[in-house]
């Protein structure tokens, strides 16, 4: 059951749980939309003056179906699920847990706080507990082979990924600190604003060193200019150098998981026509 | 026939298809140079104030004579073609018939619609159509090995590009989400105009994901600064992963196109001189 | 004693001496922003009118601890090892000493220059010894596998890295040459000030040919740009080339130091165990 | 003699001609500079009030020598070649020959021309000229490695580099029409004004597709938005398709010029021996 390649029945439940998933993130996107949140509040005060519970929203209705749907899934996969403990442990599971629990705090701190005023205060909290729906996109993993091998590889990659962090945040001291001192420490003609202090600098090196450049801060003195030029083009080789580790960990990856996909429903289909 | 390596004739006509190509797109762009509209309009008016066909303009003559030729050269490859059938359902054929039909349909609804006021009304329609004839470009697939290379890659990563999409969805709705509500959504301060909405968050995020970073938006805030460095890095690490196995397989297809190809000619070659 | 797995004693040391560095780096970062300088400035005056030593501030002790245990864990590291004259030829050891002598110099210079006038003449001097303490975060390479790799390939990469630099400085006279040319050399309608002279030229083809782009400097004019496009795409593959050496050499070094620090901590093992 | 490995006679003349280039390309950038140019105007004002001779400026000197070392270069170079004919056909000593060429040109042009009112005219044609001299950087080329692999593999990776143009140039003719018409072309509410005809598109897509992103242009409506997002994603693919080729020759090149290079010296150094 687990396995979206096992039968006819869990194929269609599959695609009505990427339905559900694509459908609650539209909804939660459109819900922030000004025009959407305006003709919403519009709509509420016509309706239903004495009360601020967010199930009355037009949105609030699809997203108490889907959380129903994801509520009833995750309890069926558990009831069918041989190893209780086991089951309970899978890294996907745990996430099916954390991307649920905040809509029922959230519905349950609503129903308690019935004044609006205190809804106010707890504003910041629900806004937080409802924004947590983002995470049910990961509940894709479960049918995407690609975000799978996503997972699989970044817990492989534990160590090229701290390596990784390690580079970055090393370079980003060095050049943080040398830049804030050539742009705004050093008293060289004109004094860049931007370069007040260190953390400050640590955004246009992030920035620089991955190539963004927003254009948002800029060097202006020639040897801030200078070191720009060589914390562009260090940045360039530190970050390319683990990521090629990852690369290969992810090819491997890949190609492990569609081998054993690939034996698994051709050991299903085998068992069909037995 | 259809290979353009296979006589003095037909490299000849594959040299004039791509001449006919070039010249008809260096027409479309310098039909919407606002100088070139300028004259134009002023000789449409001095010369012929009763009608507003296309044709009569300059620019549409050239246009008129590239259709011609393009029409011509589909209908003569149907005739020659052995299996009719066969010769229909291949994609670069029917790349050929999108890319001409608009234009004959823009020709009939300006005939059709004599009055400048209906014309005014069709106007976006017209537009529309006429740009369509940028897709001749890939008409140019049929004489350009590394073009045939790429469509054949495209056609064979259809998961891998699939698995592009899902990373950048999945990417972008975690990251937008989060930045709209580090930004906008919770009082830190600065409240950043930009990030209104996850829709238009979702812009920025595509942006730094992929390190153009046009600048036109920023987040301001200090924790909304860390998750952008988060989103940053990760985009380079994500986009990397499938595009790997996309460039494995661009080079498995250009060596097997290449060595068809050469195989192709030896064989020709081998005919002429017996 | 030198490596980091030897001993359980050893093992905590290093995460003792990371610890340090981190806090260190932490203290340096908090120094430089505005409103800690301004509290601190507050406390000193108000404290110890008489004296500017920069002990006497919340952040001087946190440092002077700092700088005791490195001082400390120099000396004893260098008391324990057996050949002290390959001791001191270590790159690792240098840099220790590097980072901790300009403190002691910054605060003799302090002790020495007791008034307030020449303190502020010797302002500049103190800090950039002040920023040296940055170097601390290279440290850190005694106990990351991922630091010394990109130190290793660093030093056999030499011939490569040299090629890295003769490439973007070839890339960038002829590039910046031409773009002063065509931007502000030639009169071709619009006279871009930014591109005035050469050198400041140069600064927007490194920023261009590493597609960063901040967008401080753009080309206008039409040859300007199509030069732009020329440089940009030279600029990737340019800078790209002499990478693919980098990292086949980064993924031996580590391959190497990984097997090396296995077997290192493989053979302590069975010391244990005999 | 051609071979910088040769003898100690011919080292000395490398390491010579590789500082009279640096110092050649130094002075053309600080002529450029808009304080170097006003001092020099003044000490050519006072000096020579009849003269305008560039060769009686400063930097002028400076250049003299150099053109003159090269040109003797240039001649004993020639003289002890033993094949007259092919030492002509190679590409670095045409290139010698087009660096050298200008200068005089551009020394005949002021010699003839004695009168300010006609050097004024002929202001535009000098200054091209003048910046010619940055063409002799491609001279290091004969000392380095590193740039003579570049041209080994621009020679062999002929094809892929036509494959990379195409590439490029179909993608922006498709992107920067459709961004054009999305736009601008079509009455989105707002309409761009920096999307006003295909060429300015063709700058914005280079630029996106680059992931450089100045920001100076960037799309506003939403389908321009989403055509923007596909353009830099597919821009990421359709670039690095053609340079993994292009890499792949570039260490192919580079290890068969190190073998060569290590195989002559070798020989060199047992006739020494002998």
């Amino acid at each position: 059951f687990e396995e979206p390649t096992s039968s006819v029945a869990a194929q269609i439940l599959a695609t009505v749980s990427i339905l559900f998933v694509i459908v609650s993130m539209v909804v939660l996107c459109a819900s922030t939309l000004p025009e959407w949140r305006a003709a919403e509040n519009r709509s509420v005060e016509e309706q239903s003056r004495y009360t601020a519970d967010s199930v009355r929203e037009p949105s609030g209705i699809i997203e108490a179906i889907c959380i129903g749907w994801f509520t009833a899934e995750c309890i069926v996969r558990f009831i069918v699920s041989k190893n209780k403990c086991e089951f309970v442990k899978r890294p996907l599971n745990i996430i099916d847990l954390l991307a649920i629990t905040p809509y029922y705090i959230s519905v349950l701190m609503t129903v308690f706080t019935g004044e609006n005023s205190q809804l106010q205060r707890a504003g910041v909290t629900l806004r937080v507990l409802r924004m947590m729906r983002i995470f049910w996109v990961i509940k894709l993993a479960r049918h995407f082979i690609g975000l799978q091998t996503l997972g699989l590889t970044l817990k492989r990659c534990y160590r090229e990924m701290v390596m990784l962090l390690v580079f970055i945040c090393v370079a980003m001291a060095i050049f943080s600190a040398l830049s804030q001192l050539l742009e705004n420490g050093l008293d060289l003609g004109t004094k860049n604003k931007d370069f007040a202090s260190i953390p400050a600098a640590c955004w246009w090196v992030i920035i620089s060193m991955t190539t963004v450049g927003y254009g948002d801060m800029c060097p202006i003195t020639i040897p801030g200019r200078i070191l720009g030029g060589i914390c562009v083009v260090s940045g360039i080789v530190l970050l390319a150098l683990p990521i090629t580790f990852i690369y290969h960990s992810f090819v491997q990856c890949y190609h492990e998981l569609k081998f054993r996909s690939a034996r698994y429903s051709r050991s299903l289909s085998a068992e069909f026509l037995n």
